[in-house]
């Protein structure tokens, strides 16, 4: 398999507690000041400094599950409310940063494709070519009742609309402008040229949008896709569109299987089966010897919110305990999604064969970590760049120590062994990639190049009952 | 009247050609530069140096009337098109700055309130207060066209949308989240008080919005609310719910009238008519001496393009001169709206009885441009505070030329004259009133304060069929 240095993502949520609850109240934990700029711009600057390749915004807009028939626990705790949003950040990231990839999540809920691809185009000018998307569909009630829904569409109907949101996206990013219509000539008074410019005319299930696009073309055009969806609706969107894939794989056995099934797809699709990249979350506690390593892990603990991790695991499973304790037996929570997986894995855990809630908590905060010496972790790493995985998101216990702490005593390691590139620099697609800025012409979204040639701003109009698909 | 000094908005748009059409061709002139963020933070920070109390994007985001049956004439001039969304701006300009307020234009066609008033409060927690929402109703075909709708909703069906698109912001900003409820006590472990967060429950025409507000109270909770319609519906619009209003009167008695007028209107709608503050727009030219000045205004004379202006004015009044010349008389346009105003003007300006397109183009580049020595400005800036106006919106040439050279040339003159402000800290709504953050009571929004208090996130669930409106 691949020999590449893999890449690095530090992985937030501009919020208190993202992923690792009850973290925030560690004494230099400055998780809880997101409502603060300097903190994100300090954070920035600090996370490129240490070699990161990118900074990653997870985003959340609405309330989980109730959680003992109240949002009480969710709310004192900080688990994922309030929750800043990440876009608006972006250009005062980049002002604070020269190559820093600056990706952030947007749910197709949030914003109208027209308004979304003309922001999104002004990111990527303004990061000069280094923004990402991590595109999602919500999966919460509470977030379609705040955007006038009745409550939750179904995943095919949110698949549905993500592919055609993206279609008009793309319509937008790669076909209303050609390459140099922006002239900016000052002595031939010639600003843009119109023969350039192009009307989209989407007409499609859920948008009409005439275009043209208002944004000239950006380095990137189409800022670096996203995705994580684990279920197989979302494996088939990454395989036909993403370029980034983030994965949670127990093992790497586990990503082998599905970096390979995802890259099949991708080919079965017609795309280059390496225009995808495959992240896997981790999160490190390292020591010089692997006993300071557990003895630092337990320092973490301490600070561990474990009804917090059950409210966001099992409330994300449609579970409510109903008032009862960390100590009641999974088994007593009735049927819920996943529940013999949960259970399997917190009984091999525990060693108690009825598992409760507490040992689900347990195994599920800690999952996904690796404790060990700098040479241990480097060691794993190796495993999972064998088992075809291109980079790893880093959560945190603390922003932004705990990043900090990765870099200072991990990555030394990792640059010796060749698991980090020590060159950063240019558009976040051509970091990833390594050939250029632009989608590669089998990615779907190339096909919308040129092909609104006739709609263009200098030919005349386009009558109100002519507008409809391009011939 | 009163003798407050006036406050200053440097007025930009975040393309190339915004008011004064062709001066992006002059030698000196950075205004195509707005795809470059080092450009808008070096503006920025030049508009704060200055003295400047704020800084103010106007926006457009589809195209124009077509002009002799194409966007021709409108691409090849930059007339507006491209223009990058300034949304995405703030959070870099609110990093490159101190005191400087920074207000932009958003449409209500462009976002869902709900994830609109969620961004806003992010950026007034990111410009730690120095906010403000320039709001807008969408007065052009294309851009309908781009939101999925036939073509322009009529004047009343805009405002109506637009007064419930306010009271959904309201009841977010205002209602959702108690004073204090923000709590981030590391050792009680309490993040936030459940008690003091409120679902909002908006049923209304257009939007159904559950909440809760998902951002915690920024420091102006509302930013500060703008608002340039000069209609009578854009007057009452104003008068119910804007703080600081865009006028552009043709001469102080006018504003007098206006401002009198719009003030009395708040006070009949339960408002402190000093709560509304009032910039008229205007442009300089300054010499050492009048003769000086004169001839620096034929300079910028030079660089204009005249169709382009021609283009502005007549495009968004409906008319297309159908391949004529700028030679035509407006008497063989036909009708159009504002055509008796704009030929008796034009006429008045050029002394021709029947005045062509291009007599009505030179008025126009140059209606509200005021020439002559820092001592006849300040003047002129003092009958204009006599007539109840309180700042002055300065129009540019070029950027960031213009407001260096009114900073240099004429701010001094104003600072011994009492007519600008020398103290420009704290919060936008602060500098503009000085009386603290916050809306006054009697502003509207002011009502939802504490509406909520049923709907908390501690007393359990409000039930899917009990959503309405708040007892």
């Amino acid at each position: 398999m691949s020999k590449r240095p893999l890449f690095y993502s530090a992985f937030v949520m501009n919020t208190a507690s993202h992923v690792l609850h009850g973290l925030w109240r560690a004494p230099d934990a400055q998780n809880h000041r997101f409502n603060s700029l300097r903190h994100w711009t300090s954070v920035a600057a600090e996370v490129e400094r240490c070699g990161y390749d990118l900074l990653f915004f997870a985003d959340v807009f609405g309330l989980r599950a109730p959680w003992n028939g109240s949002w009480r626990k969710a709310v004192e705790g900080g688990i994922q409310v309030p929750v800043n949003d990440p876009s608006v950040l972006a250009s005062a990231l980049a002002a604070a940063t020269t190559d820093l990839g600056i990706v952030f999540t947007s749910s197709i809920i949030q914003d109208h494709p027209f308004n979304f691809a003309r922001r999104m185009s002004s990111l990527d000018h303004y990061t000069e070519g280094r923004l990402g998307w991590n595109v999602v569909t919500s999966f919460n009630e509470n977030v379609f009742r705040s955007f006038g829904h009745d409550g939750i569409l179904d995943h095919d109907a949110r698949y549905a609309w993500a592919y055609e949101y993206l279609d008009v996206a793309y319509k937008l990013w790669e076909g209303s402008w050609d390459e140099g219509a922006l002239v900016q000539d000052k002595k031939r008074s010639i600003h843009a040229d119109p023969a350039g410019i192009h009307k989209i005319n989407h007409v499609g299930e859920r948008y009409r949008v005439e275009g043209p696009h208002f944004v000239s073309p950006s380095p990137q055009r189409t800022p670096v896709l996203f995705q994580a969806g684990a279920s197989p609706a979302g494996q088939l969107f990454s395989a036909r569109n993403a370029e980034g894939v983030y994965i949670s794989s127990p093992h790497p056995a586990a990503a082998a299987a599905l970096t390979q099934e995802t890259r099949a797809l991708a080919a079965a699709n017609g795309r280059n089966p390496d225009d995808i990249r495959f992240a896997q979350g981790l999160s490190f506690v390292i020591g010089d010897t692997h006993r300071e390593a557990v003895r630092r892990e337990d320092e973490i603990k301490r600070y561990l919110d474990l009804e917090g991790v059950a409210l966001h695991v099992l409330g994300d499973a449609g579970v409510d305990p109903g008032g009862r304790s960390l100590d009641t037996p999974l088994s007593e929570l009735g049927e819920f999604k996943g529940v013999r997986g949960y259970a399997r894995w917190a009984a091999e855990a525990s060693g108690n064969a009825n598992p409760t809630i507490r040992d689900l908590a347990w195994v599920m905060e800690g999952a996904n970590r690796v404790v060990g010496t700098a040479e241990e972790i480097a060691d794993y790493l190796e495993e999972w760049r064998e088992a075809g995985v291109d980079g790893i998101n880093v959560y945190h216990a603390t922003v932004p120590g705990t990043f900090t702490e990765v870099a200072d005593r991990l990555f030394p390691t990792l640059r010796e062994r060749g698991l980090i590139a020590t060159e950063k620099s240019g558009s976040l697609r051509h970091k990833l990639f390594g050939r250029g800025d632009r989608l590669p012409d089998t990615h779907p979204a190339a096909a919308y190049r040129g092909a609104f040639a006739d709609n263009d701003l200098h030919n005349g109009v386009v009558e109100a009952d002519s507008v409809g698909a391009p011939a």
